[in-house]
């Protein structure tokens, strides 16, 4: 991938990482995308200091990743649930995990292993493909700023 | 995307952040991906503090993401060369990049836009998908720890 300007005003990845380029704050989404919505539920998986996690659920919030709702349950707890902004962070997910499990992993090492709920069958690997569907590599890439 | 543990040691989204989730890294691998192999490069496209990039970069190469080796073109400068396991974090910065291009810039604004070399064209949307093909939301996976 040949990059054509050194300005990271115009970067898309420079400009994502300063908004969720926080250990953290993917973690939540992660959560998120698992059906985990209450700010309990949220600490107990990441063992997060309240004071932190609310920090950061607040951060996401005025991102517009998460948004706060009533319980959908009726009760007065408050829930937060993704918006279409943060539902669609599920590829930088599935790209980080296939990542781990491929290299930080020992052969045999227990590893979340994300599967399709339809047929229980692992995912397919994520590629990165031209518009007309050849697989491509970093090499075969130019970024451009327009 | 249900998950059928909370404990983060088998977690492979939660132990690559733990290796690459450092905004600097991934701005590193990125460069690296563009081309970029000589530190005073890094250091240029960065704005970073020799220290820190030097800091960074080592810690780099002992994960196991870049190796040092001798100038290409004969010189004494030392060159930083991303491994198989560097390379393979193309899909994480592209999908940072596409997210990043949907969600935070305006309709008209500017911006890093990766194309074919080939034919100049856009590359296509990054999408997660069964085994067998199916497009699929977080809401179609499980993920199970084996």
């Amino acid at each position: 991938m040949r990059r054509k300007s050194l300005d990271d005003t115009h970067c898309t990845v420079a400009r994502s990482l300063d908004v969720i380029g926080d250990w953290w704050s993917l973690l939540i989404v992660r959560d998120a995308l698992a059906g985990i919505k209450r700010f309990g539920e949220f600490e107990r998986s990441l063992g997060l200091a309240k004071n932190i996690l609310s920090a950061r659920l607040k951060t996401l919030v005025a991102e517009g990743i998460f948004e706060v709702r009533p319980a959908s349950d009726g009760t007065a707890y408050r829930e937060y649930v993704l918006t279409g902004k943060g539902r669609a962070l599920f590829p930088v997910i599935m790209a980080l995990s296939q990542w781990g499990s491929d290299f930080l992993f020992e052969g045999s090492e227990a590893r979340t292993r994300p599967r399709d709920l339809r047929d229980g069958k692992p995912i397919a690997r994520i590629q990165i493909r031209s518009d007309d569907g050849r697989p491509l590599e970093a090499g075969d890439i130019e970024s451009i700023v327009a």
